[in-house]
């Protein structure tokens, strides 16, 4: 078996391919494993037991955690890389969350021009969404993934089996980028993650399919993130204002947790300005409501949040702008928001969500 | 006019076109202008009375020379841009040497998952070499270019113009990689360039056309350093060696002047291997011996420049291999060679070119 580069595959033991996959396109001395401390832990025995030849590869383990996704830790991997004597032909592979995949991928894409690697995700979050688009990179001076560019990976395997050890607040997380796909993408995708959320790892395994082959489809319509692909940012730019003002006080958000609140708020500014229908938007809502616990957001956090956002890197001429939807399945492309706007879908994320 | 991505022009007076260029494709608010110190005194009021809208553009001016082409530099960069509100639409334009090239092109197309840029290469080095190939990248840990990867510039410009400025060593630096072309793919480029080293500018332009259209030539071939692009390494396994252990001991050697040492060395070895014929080997060492001034090797150096030379990206399995010649014209693409080989080249260059 010999794959093109960017291959993917999905479902439960698709980690049982990479014996094949290794042996067939690589030397098997050459091998290096990114992932973080935890997943080495939890994850990493399993891998041997399914491709007994990792055992022989070198590991580098960094500091779980979004803080480690910067190039001090890069720089970190490339020494750690030039020690082993890592070579063009060297091949890495990112086992983890979507820090792991997206720094370890930004390190292998960057190192002697550019070596190549394998992704593991193993988070529901990596799994269905830093496992399609080919986007690597790291943080930078509190602006998330400001610093990178698209390489696809020699291949991504998504194994549903890695999410048996996660805790629910990790699925929520996940499940936050998989709702985003049903609510810009597919109503259909949308009800089948409502009516049963968090189900079984058979029903999770389907309901990871749908979502990930929706965001491929459009990805490779646009790989370089200029059109279409852009619907894909709906809560993200109100989202990561929030994720990276709580990433700057040293505070615990998870990237789901942040996105729900941005796609919230920015649904309630679309409902504002009569782009979305009252009843999609109580949809929303109701869902939202079972699903995601509230975040601590505060109205004097409105000015740091604005101030992030115009560091945001989808802004064009100084605008801020943001993806909407104008009912669950269809976005709208670019509206211009203000302070103002995110002010008041704050407001009314406390009056709906408000912390006891 | 609308151009595609990569597109190059070379001639006196190229740099004129760069008006219509950006006009045409950007936003004239939003460019900023990478470059060195010293180009920036040599080389901007020139620019400026070519292209009078760039006056409005920022200048981010770094040290001269490659010990500025690292990642603090990059960083800093960076920083700069956030400062200045660069944002996706923001186009750079690289005005200098290959540092400048490389490095401004790394900063911008890792910037935001990447930027537009455009390369005007100010050195005859730089015009001839880095100008072709999509090249960006930084040194890390004295080794030169280890971190880096391919991106196309949206437009490069090669404007002999810019030449009337160099003194004689930044010339000959250039040289050596026009040379090295003549030597590995073209024997009527080799016999131009020998029978009229340092013409006037008009000489030189057509000198620089031929040379920079050879490169071109295979660098569509093998895009990405896989193959038959290995060619233009010829001087470089043993070159990048010498240069490394200069800039480390931090003394003053041109990477020309380094390739140029390389390419002597290791076509002695050839002839010792029975890879080159005699009369070539000569007619090489003739006109080297007329167009550079030998570098202060000395025999103490060879472990610490093999040491070096063991870390070069170009390995494969720990093997140190070197592109030869077998006549002038025609590349042999993998020569492995061992510490004594490099013993024995430098010994060579010390009985050939022995500095008085």
């Amino acid at each position: 078996m010999s794959l093109k580069s960017g291959q993917l595959f999905i479902g439960i033991q698709s980690t049982e391919l990479l014996g094949d996959l290794i042996t067939n396109n690589f030397s098997t001395s050459q091998i290096v494993i990114f992932t973080d401390r935890t997943v080495k832990r939890k994850c990493l025995p399993y891998l041997y037991s399914v491709v007994p030849i990792l055992r022989k590869a070198k590991v580098i383990a960094f500091e779980p955690g979004e803080a480690s996704k910067n190039l001090t830790t890069v720089q970190d991997i490339w020494k750690r890389l030039i020690q082993l004597g890592a070579d063009r032909k060297t091949l890495v592979i990112n086992i983890g969350g979507g820090v792991v995949t997206d720094l370890g991928g930004f390190a292998a894409a960057a190192y002697k021009r550019g070596i190549e690697f394998i992704n593991l995700p193993t988070s529901l979050l990596a799994q269905v969404d830093a496992s399609v688009g080919g986007k690597v990179g790291v943080d930078f001076q509190f602006y998330k993934n400001e610093i990178g560019f698209f390489k696809q990976p020699f291949a991504t395997l998504i194994d549903p089996h890695f999410l048996i050890s996660l805790d629910q607040r990790q699925i929520t997380n996940g499940y936050a980028e998989m709702l985003k796909h049903g609510l810009v993408l597919d109503k259909n995708h949308w009800n089948d993650l409502i009516a049963q959320p968090f189900t079984d790892l058979e029903g999770l395994e389907k309901l990871i399919q749908q979502s990930v082959l929706l965001k491929k489809k459009i990805v490779e319509k646009d790989p370089f993130d200029n059109g279409l692909r852009k619907c894909l940012n709906f809560g993200h730019t109100i989202g990561h204002g929030i994720e990276s003002y709580f990433l700057k006080q040293g505070k615990s958000v998870l990237h789901g947790e942040a996105i729900a609140a941005g796609m919230y708020i920015e649904a309630f500014i679309c409902l504002q300005m009569g782009i979305l229908k009252k009843k999609d938007f109580e949809a929303l809502e109701n869902a939202f409501e079972l699903i995601f616990d509230p975040l601590p957001l505060k109205v004097n956090q409105v000015k740091p949040i604005w101030k992030l956002m115009l560091g945001d890197k989808k802004n064009e001429n100084g605008e801020v702008k943001m993806v909407g939807i104008k009912n669950i399945g269809n976005p709208v492309l670019s509206v211009p928001i203000t302070k103002q706007h995110l002010a008041v879908g704050i407001q009314q994320y406390l009056i709906r969500f408000a912390t006891l």
